[in-house]
């Protein structure tokens, strides 16, 4: 609706009310160009109407959209069925050219919109939640994992011919150790210190810098492609310290990469995060956007120092599905920084009601709630008066209670050619610890869910026990 | 994407691209100017995204979609569930005002550019189907039934006090009736009479103008409200002739009411009635959206004599649903004028396989095709030699094939008061008269449709009688 | 998914996931049986997923949805634009047949269902908001004032044919009134009388049950269609009381109707209505689908007793649109019982709200508010000290404010041949009566809206006046 | 829908409706039955609306639609903004699991079966395409390139340590090189050898077995990791030929992987992949989704030996995007086995069409069309005539014609370290060859396509010359 078109609508209806409709268009469009010209989220979030408005408008901008479009190549952006084409806004050439994300597509300059003004909403989220001094921020239509491979392979490419391992401080989840073997690297681990938990006889575990200090010169810098640390973990993890440990790779010149996965929601990563941005001792941060974002799975957030970033979105080979891009895009619109702060201040509240309501509940059955303060995102319950620690898992699932995961002393695993002890606990070492059952308050969470959490976990916990299986109980 | 914006997205993405991009959405935006400033539907069709888009921009100039709105009424247009909100692009305030269907709705300048739009669009698609003397056409958001009541009621409302009749031409479809008791007045039939088919033994059915006239002396033109006719009908009737029946109203002054249902792809009734609007013995013809512009059931368009179309506009009490002239305006935006006459000279290829599959099929089975020129939508099959002709309609629903009617001589019904024989067949008289299964070709049929059309009815009709049932056949 | 696509699926899934899978699906399938089984709205509502699913279901239950579908008739359920086909989740049939809307439609089970699930979701709000009498209820796709001419042609019907006139208990909105004219009958206005208001030294008005006395006599019974009051209404109206109305009307065998278009969130109304229905004086009560369920307009429910209920129903000539029962089906399902009952709790606070705000910003201006207990939906504050106060209506409008109008006591309107003195304000009456804001507090209002609004209001009310206008001010 | 249900609704609506929905239903359920027992395509599409409620009863599956789901997780599938969630069907959770592709998700039955079912779709789509023998098939919901270069990091895997260099036949497109270092390894580029075309002067180009066989001796197999040919591919370059090829690499025990990305539609490869996979020299092809099934960009296949697939599968670090099978299993249940088919039978009617046009043009312009037998995909016309062929290609674009290129013999690039001259012609050497406009029919276009091309390069060719540039035009 151009002015010639509201010039024209004036003769169908009622001048004053186009002249109403004018202004508000008006309103919504100087957010738009606020939106480009400024390079950051609006404060206020927008309306479904205007989103959808604004991604039907950037479709046009696509050549399969053009009025008198003719195709005489191999792709060109025809899409089968309609409703294949309506999910997507009837975008279709995807985002990057010739195997680099941030090239514009010549065919598609509205969907390179979405690919821009998506990375434009993450960096600034990414500033939003605590860290300022992040250069730039792209999203990457992976997983998390396979972008940390991608990541890996661009700083190898810039390493001595010679090097090949990446020293990484154990955290037990297997993608985190996966993506170093997909991008044909060899791990090598570095093992966790135990750190004492808040009032519980349980501890935590964390990497040290000394353990970073010597692993770097027990192999050698030159056969070194970069330390790997993850910050965002599960119970009785604690994140790990980008400053202190960026400290220790910069003089030797190792390049420090951190796996972020869903650490925009924790305030003291985020700190941790930025002075270590701000101190120039970490290179790059991996995120994933549907822990973060919340849309559905399938991206990551590659952000950091600029060259950095542009030189990973230079290494992907192929051009590049919009359909993550598209997600976030719509819903950091939706959100706006108010919305998104407003989500980041609501998961604060919940956790503190899930710990509150926790600690109720260990405390009834002489139990331990398991805590820290630098991992304000997960926390576990011991289980050392469970008959049948496995069994809970399993009830709560059927009880459709997704997320607790428990974690007993007693499974060794392999994982890319390393065995794990005590896998689940970030730490072969079993001396004096228990079964524990291992949560997290992630963002998006309502408080509604911790008293239906409660209610499912008193109903599986204090369940009377059922004819009691063959096998022995496994603590 | 204005000027600004492009501007601005310059910065973003290779000007080139942003380039051609402008010029695509220069024609878009010149396309939308053409139907604005033209009033008329455009050559070529648009696309599923540049019609989505129009619709959104439409969207955001509704008050509900404000960005500051605020609301303290009432009725401020909020929609509860997300579902349907998307489902009408986010409109919600309907047409019209305080009962006037083309007042514009101060809350609403989009979906009174709908309504507006939609009007243009049907009144364009009536004069492409031949009726160009069609002077104004409006999207009634109520059955087709209802729509005749509405216009019955508006032109009562200029006769004497005490005129109440609607004198009736015969016509064996229930709704065509009830509109007259759903508006208060009091139907009065006019027979049919016979008139040979093409190469048949058994006749077609229509009314004279001399029956017309004989009807109103009788009745008395002071209780006469006005006589309402019919055009597009099943076999074995004929459409009645506006023109001529229209030439013995006129002296009288009695008014002349069409029920068009689905008139507009018959060439044949298009051509008389755009020869009775071309000679001023017609006030108004009433269509519905579904039959004629393939949308959902629920809408009609009433069209013809400005003032009278206004007249009726006017007496519809409260605000509308924009849901039809929606569904209408999506769909001519998307046909263009080209794709609009192409569906109608597609259904004439496809009833003329149909005719002649047909004509086959009836005389390898001894029956006849019972035709009429005048009517070239219906056709008739006659069953003198099945031996339960209404088991044959069951069995092709049971089937899936829809549409097919059984018509057999001895059914009976009371309908408003009024009692019909061989209801289904038009006419009371059954002398000579055999059971027909009546059929039509209508509009988006396919010649792929008729083949199918023709196993089934092989099918159904040459199955070997069943275990016979202990009713006497029906013949 | 069946048992057998279940089966089917463990040899690709693992078991126990499609176990878990299998068993959501049997918690869904049960809250459908218990809809269908009890007729009444389920406690919880359900997620837009489950809603979607289910439509999507019935979809398939529609003849043009059939796998082997074939149509040989003018109305098969095609839709060309593959837009609206969506829009509608591929239903296009409609409900009702030949003119009943409650009859089920052959080609359509699918959407039949949908159209009688919806009258068992309206019936059951409608007893959840307080009228447990009530017995029966269906959605009419047309205005609220279309639906009362529905209602009272079907009412003429069974009333002495000399019976033309509709007693009219005056409200000042036009469609109220136009809808006996789109009827076809004569309005006779029944004049309302002051009531005090709350601490105001401005009146309410309302009808007194003298006056309906006084009218039928002077009418005469024969000559009466019946009594049309109206409950929800603007201040300074208060709502009319069917129960002491029709006490009235019930000995002269004179049928009620009620108006009650946005009452179904007022429990003073409700009460009222329920004691009507209780003692059998009030025949049908009519209300707005989008106004009381927050969908688009264009819809109503008529509801009250059963006879009466399908008797209007079997008037409709035609085949109804689909459109309005799906949306207050979706908006009905994902609320559940108890999400409409907090939507109706959660007005009343946002109400509180908005009074309190009110009165400290009228008695601040040295106004005054103007309340009734009677009327817990509309209130009005006094504009004496208002230089021009129609100025002010114009201003909120462009200020995206919309609901608010200003009553003034000098216009005089002629509508349907009746002319009305100090129209808004509902009485003829000028004498120590003040310009006023009249307002509404709607469902679906929210706490922020109000503070929006007495911002504006603010704003509007106290900006310096802008260069006088040539007129003079209208108080 | 279950019987339960269907019971209850006879209730609700007459039971000979629920019948015949009831049997619709059933061959709807057998459909999927069908599908999931014999792990084909239908040979019938299903129709949008039986996709649709496909989707969404699969979404139901998926824990984050649970009835009473809880989530106590850092990733519990919440999605955000509904419109983001409704294009995605309220599917959140992707598919796979700890990094494999294949595995099971615990939280996504509905999901995991998307992936599932795609797989088998693909896989039948390959083997409807020609190649029979194909064991195996996943959807990747990354670029092409990226895939290939998981491909080649997993053969890597079962190769020597010394192994780092890919044996790559010269293509001239990018990502084709690029996916080799994206995986960290080595390109060594095979030459391509003149074959003369179909009656023009220039030649068409190809890599030859004795071309391979020199490369394999003379970099050592224990320095190799395998060879990469291109098949599909534009003139003047023809398929190479997997057979040939792998008939060389077997008896080194060099793997043999094919960049297939939009070979399907080519019958010619198809047949020549059949023949690779039939003889078992050749492990596995790689395929675009959206060039092959006409999806967004953003996807591709995998296909070929079981284990090589499977090990592809499992390399996949972290949880993938549904988003690429959803797009490609709707599509696919859309078109059925007839559906795909006949999509494959249209473009060669139009290369026809297309092939024919451009001879004719060609030879109006004293021009030669150049095209071979092996590549009927691709040709290209000479542009001996043209003074400044470079602009031509700008024009076309200007004029919304995407997919023509023009290829000069004076482009040098360099490209991973590797320096290209005539970089677009394939081959260094330019003796005897002239600058050619190139063009492809890709699957999805249509004649009149092909005519408005003929218009445009008409408009484009033929234009007197503007005003003369400076520079020298490149010729």
């Amino acid at each position: 609706m151009d002015e010639t078109s509201l010039r024209l609508a004036r003769q169908l209806v009622t001048s004053r009310y186009v002249d109403a409709a004018e202004e508000a268009l008006r309103t919504d469009a100087s957010e738009v160009h606020s939106l480009l010209a400024q390079r950051r989220l609006r404060d206020d979030g927008m309306s479904d109407a205007l989103v959808e408005s604004l991604m039907m408008q950037l479709s046009l901008m696509d050549s399969n959209n053009f009025p008198s479009r003719c195709g005489a190549g191999e792709r060109e952006g025809r899409v089968l069925s309609s409703l294949v084409s309506r999910r997507h806004f009837h975008m279709s050439h995807g985002i990057g050219r010739s195997g680099d994300l941030l090239a514009d597509q010549p065919k598609a300059c509205g969907s390179s919109l979405v690919g821009k003004i998506a990375n434009i909403g993450v960096l600034d989220a990414i500033r939003c939640a605590g860290c300022k001094s992040c250069e730039d921020a792209i999203v990457v239509p992976m997983a998390t994992g396979m972008t940390i491979s991608l990541v890996l392979q661009s700083i190898r490419k810039a390493r001595p011919s010679t090097a090949r391992y990446v020293l990484w401080s154990r955290i037990d989840q297997k993608t985190s150790l996966k993506c170093i073997e997909a991008a044909g690297l060899t791990p090598l681990v570095m093992n966790l210190s135990p750190i004492p938990s808040e009032g519980s006889s349980q501890s935590f575990y964390g990497i040290t810098p000394a353990t970073v200090e010597e692993a770097i010169q027990r192999v050698g810098v030159e056969n070194i492609v970069c330390v790997l640390i993850t910050t965002s973990c599960f119970a009785p993890r604690i994140p790990d310290d980008p400053l202190r440990i960026g400290r220790v790779c910069v003089p030797h010149g190792v390049p420090l990469i951190v796996n972020n996965a869903y650490g925009l929601q924790s305030p003291w990563i985020m700190k941790r995060l930025q002075a270590a941005f701000e101190h120039r001792v970490v290179e790059v941060m991996v995120q994933s956007t549907d822990k973060n974002f919340l849309v559905p799975v399938g991206g990551a957030v590659v952000a950091g120092v600029e060259g950095r970033v542009r030189a990973v979105s230079e290494l992907y080979a192929g051009r590049a599905s919009a359909s993550q891009s598209l997600d976030v895009l719509m819903t950091l619109l939706g959100l706006g920084r108010r919305g998104y702060l407003n989500l980041l201040a609501s998961r604060l509240r919940v956790r503190d009601a899930m710990l509150n309501e926790l600690a109720t509940f260990a405390k009834e059955r002489g139990e331990e709630l398991i805590v820290h303060p630098h991992n304000d995102i997960s926390l576990a319950v011991t289980m050392r008066g469970v008959a049948d620690p496995k069994s809970i898992g399993g009830k709560l699932f059927r009880h459709q209670c997704t997320g607790p995961k428990v974690v007993t002393m007693d499974t060794t695993t392999e994982l890319c050619g390393v065995t794990f002890s005590a896998y689940g606990s970030h730490c072969d070492d079993v001396e004096g610890r228990c079964p524990m059952l291992v949560m997290a308050c992630g963002i998006g969470m309502e408080v509604a869910e911790v008293t239906l959490l409660l209610k499912k976990l008193r109903l599986v916990w204090d369940a009377p026990t059922l004819p009691a299986p063959v096998e022995a109980p496994t603590v």
